[in-house]
């Protein structure tokens, strides 16, 4: 048993409010939260615990982040000069730049070139307080990379970090074909193979049109569910698909981007509790104009995340901590409402009502920040105080 | 003497160009560049020395970033939350909000406060790669508290920073005097005194219908220029008060933010020499919509420099990695021109020659950096892939 005492903690308890206990302790045993209170009301279980002084220190839930491209070969830092000297993202993609690109660079990569990659970028996100990862596939977009992909996603989890995969094969049409039909029927087959290795803990797709119709959509989200699997959905980032409503329509855990969003989007996430994962990264990088309807969200009672989308075209961010600055700043969030984007409600989006909040029962995942209150995590950007980063009780540094 | 070498540099030689060596070596001796050029070149002499294996890294000049508001007492965090809860800035400016609860903070503060304070922020940025950081003050607005805020910035050098102070006591109109003229006439007298200190690099002010007229800051000038300290101004922010013609007329090293800067204003700038100090920190955190002038400064050969503006209101950033980011994203600059900024052209923009470029001659500042090619440094946002700093040859870590 351990216990931590004399920080001032953001619980982030119930559904608002930022829970904020000062000089409080956290009582850890078996990776759990045992106990969570005032220092002062310590419980009698607590006598022989090993003991870590805060020393007034702030203390958050770990940072979820739900959305993740963080497996890929290459990076684009070329593409995103040569638009900064006047090229248009049409004559770059004519050149086999954009997401063709980066798969034709993960196909190339080997595990291990992928893992190495993959690595230094989840350890920056650790770096900065994250205790759960979602990683998702979608730069291979045939069978054997996109396996590659997310055996290395797995592996990412050596670094004390809780992984989640998300298998995204329906992201892009692959060069070797020509009907998106024909794609989404190899898709749906890969699919089982792929959740028979334990690769797969839930599937997304990308309803655009530039990518895939509400109605190729549907059917890897009909294979999903008889393979028992959660569904989630790139939607309405650059036009009204309707893919928020169809997504909602399956129980889908989230909804991301959602810059076009429309009010009956809303109502279907609400009466299905989905929750909206909003990325300012991408938001930002793309010069969008086009904001979510927060202000909807909000009062239809639908659940906000934030997430990185860490991804080497329109997201290339490994700052959660920027994210929610960027939530603020761009999207009107408070800085509650975007701590819970990245705790609370990020671990919703992923399905996990085990972890997000400093609460009896749940998992010991915390960080420890040199701060006096959790607005400043927001209130700053490109600043990290995280001192500690807590996952499963086990410290790890920052 | 110590070599380092079998790294690529960007040297940033010449006017233009990343003047890029690949398997490149840099000779030290002395603090400074004794020899820069390719590993097969190696001229006799260094034969004796230390060496140092950059096995790939890349290698640029040391960050110099030459606008901040670095010490200060308090944060404003609460004042960012409380406008995201709907507050406007003119009732929280009303309630003692602004930069009032910073004079506030920082008078009450003692020179070990800011101090420790101040060495965190500064930490953040030497761990980004700033070899070279400005510091102004203008938060004490009285004599004693100018004095300590740049007695504070003079001793952040402890951590193997070149600093550089600016007195920028000609910021706002303190709560003591009512009448601006009146408090110009005090900072006048303040300033042989601090310079007497031996506190003053330079002198600053704010040039705004918010804070002081051209007329009032011609004053100012005047008494820098007698007293032999060089001038530079915020200018042209938020509307165009012909302060950037000003400070050019004044010899100014530069004229910072600029966003309303007039073709009038560019044409004196680019006669004087004067260099361009854009900040899209302050751009970004302010949701401001106007753009720095950067097609016609380029046309008229103005040094386009940028900073991080640390300030806790507007621009509460510590990474000057965001700030060649947003310098492209927001801006429009190349990622050459926003190294150049970060670099050669900010040591300019601090009248100082010796820095900013890979080149015999010059200190011995560099970053060695884990990537491939200088633009990635631009092209990623809330990432430091920094893996040492060096100072005058002196290896820091990162
Ligand atoms: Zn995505
Ligand atoms: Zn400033």
């Amino acid at each position: 048993m351990k216990l931590w005492r004399g920080g001032r903690l953001a619980t982030l308890a119930g559904e608002r409010g930022w829970g904020l206990v000062d000089d409080g302790a956290l009582l850890v045993d078996g990776g759990r939260l045992l106990w969570v209170g005032p220092s002062a009301e310590l419980p009698e279980q607590a006598a022989g615990a090993e003991v870590v002084e805060l020393g007034g220190a702030l203390v958050t839930p770990g940072l979820v982040d739900c959305h993740t491209h963080l497996v890929y070969g290459g990076n684009r830092a070329d593409e995103f000069e040569r638009r900064l000297h006047g090229e248009s993202y049409a004559d770059i993609a004519k050149a086999g730049g954009g997401i063709r690109s980066t798969v034709a660079a993960t196909r190339a990569a080997s595990e291990a070139e992928l893992l190495a990659a993959a690595r230094k970028r989840a350890l920056a996100l650790v770096h900065e307080g994250v205790t759960t990862l979602e990683v998702k596939s979608g730069y291979g977009l045939d069978l054997a990379t996109e396996a590659r992909m997310l055996r290395v996603a797995r592996r990412l989890a050596e670094l004390g970090v809780d992984v989640r995969t998300t298998c995204l094969a329906a992201h892009a049409l692959p060069p070797e074909f020509s009907a998106a039909d024909d794609y989404i029927d190899a898709v749906c087959a890969w699919l089982p193979r792929l959740q028979a290795e334990g690769l797969v803990d839930a599937v997304d797709a990308f309803c655009e049109h530039i990518a895939f119709s509400p109605a190729q959509v549907a059917r890897v989200f009909d294979t999903a569910r008889r393979l028992g699997l959660p569904v989630k959905l790139h939607a309405e980032q650059l036009s009204d698909q309707g893919g928020a409503a169809l997504a909602a329509s399956c129980g889908a855990l989230s909804c991301d981007h959602l810059e076009y969003l429309s009010p009956a989007g809303v109502h279907a996430m609400a009466q299905a509790g989905t929750v909206a994962v909003l990325l300012p990264g991408a938001f930002y990088a793309l010069k969008e104009t086009r904001l979510p309807p927060v202000e909807a969200l909000r009062e239809a009672g639908v659940p906000i995340a934030i997430a990185t989308d860490h991804n080497p075209g329109s997201s290339p961010t490994l700052s959660p901590l920027l994210m929610l600055n960027m939530a603020c700043v761009l999207f009107g969030l408070t800085p509650e409402e975007a701590l819970r984007g990245m705790t609370v409600n990020g671990a919703r989006a992923l399905g996990l009502r085990d972890r997000g909040q400093l609460v009896a029962g749940q998992r010991a995942d915390f960080c420890i920040w040199d701060g006096g209150h959790p607005r400043e995590l927001a209130a700053c950007f490109g600043h990290n105080p995280l001192i500690e980063r807590v996952s499963q009780g086990v410290q790890g540094g920052p």
